[in-house]
């Protein structure tokens, strides 16, 4: 199976989101560069610095599945059915929406973050499962389900907002980053969890 | 004048301390590696790596005075009036200590945050104020007095603990680190403030 790897852009205190959910300049490295990068969704293309290009095509290369909380799939509307990743999306929720418009083979639900990293890994197979950071991210930390933190790590304090870690009540060792890429106005950093 | 740094180890998610204002595995660093490293108190030796130790002596080269909060002194009685670091240290507190036992040339008291900056500029000249994170250190970033926020980011997930960033309720935006040294279980990671 595939490993599974939370994923994020983070201020320096720790936020993925301002308290609106807005991420304000923890994205700007998605359109401050030279390189165009088209994504599975029509409408959205990045403009990525050489650095995060290429750091941005090998994750979108290794990536299976998705796992995310119900929060962002409502924030997002599903991305309409069509993540910009590219990739199958489950989506963690006790109660999956009836009628809802996008409805497909590219969205699926699951009642807990444990049947949902299963049904991503068996999804993705050998594929990398990415998990949101914040709610679902921290669950699965405290569940031991989680193998690698990716962190894009953005230079700015916000002060208040979504942690990316939540709710954790014990100490979880990582190791030191198997990945450190400096991009503009990121640094993208990914560390494996010890067991 | 220097410039003013906030520094300390951090946690991923964004702590200086254990609740209980321990800094568990926040600190082994300062013991993992071969390079012996002695301190300007004579009960405290490190053994840091070589790239923590070249990071380290680079740091305290630059140092000139230092400015905390009054927990951190209480903490440590004070550093026995001799800090680590071996500079002077200037505390931020409305009710300095009376008949403190190691009172002397090397630590000063100031009633606020802003007086403490300027005294502690006074003692360094053109050397670095390096300034506590977590209070003291936010105070000055939500007053525009810190010039860059030095950050030893260790692989560990804490759960709950004493922020590095408290209380800071607008967004500060910071430059692409200046500084990304990797030691054994810490990245140094240096910031320079925009203003």
């Amino acid at each position: 199976m595939g490993t599974v790897v939370s994923s994020a852009s983070m201020s320096l205190d720790g936020y993925v989101a301002h308290p609106d959910d807005t991420p304000g300049a923890l994205f700007d490295w998605y359109d401050n560069g030279p390189v165009e990068v088209r994504t599975a969704a029509a409408e959205l293309t990045f403009h990525l610095s050489e650095a995060s290009a290429a750091h941005w095509a090998s994750w979108v290369a290794e990536l299976g599945a998705l796992v995310v909380g119900r929060r962002l799939f409502d924030l997002t509307d599903g991305w309409g059915g069509n993540h910009p990743l590219g990739v199958p999306v489950v989506v963690v929720t006790h109660r999956p929406p009836s009628g809802w418009a996008h409805a497909g083979d590219h969205t699926e639900f699951a009642t807990d973050v444990g049947a949902a990293v299963a049904r991503a890994q068996q999804i993705a197979g050998d594929a990398t499962v990415g998990v949101a950071a914040g709610t679902v991210g921290s669950q699965c930390l405290d569940l031991g389900l989680l193998d690698e933190v990716s962190i894009d790590l953005v230079p700015v304090v916000l002060g208040a907002g979504r942690p990316y870690v939540t709710c954790s009540t014990t100490q979880v060792l990582l190791g030191d980053p198997t990945t450190t890429v400096q991009g503009d106005r990121v640094t993208h950093l990914r560390f494996p969890v010890r067991r």
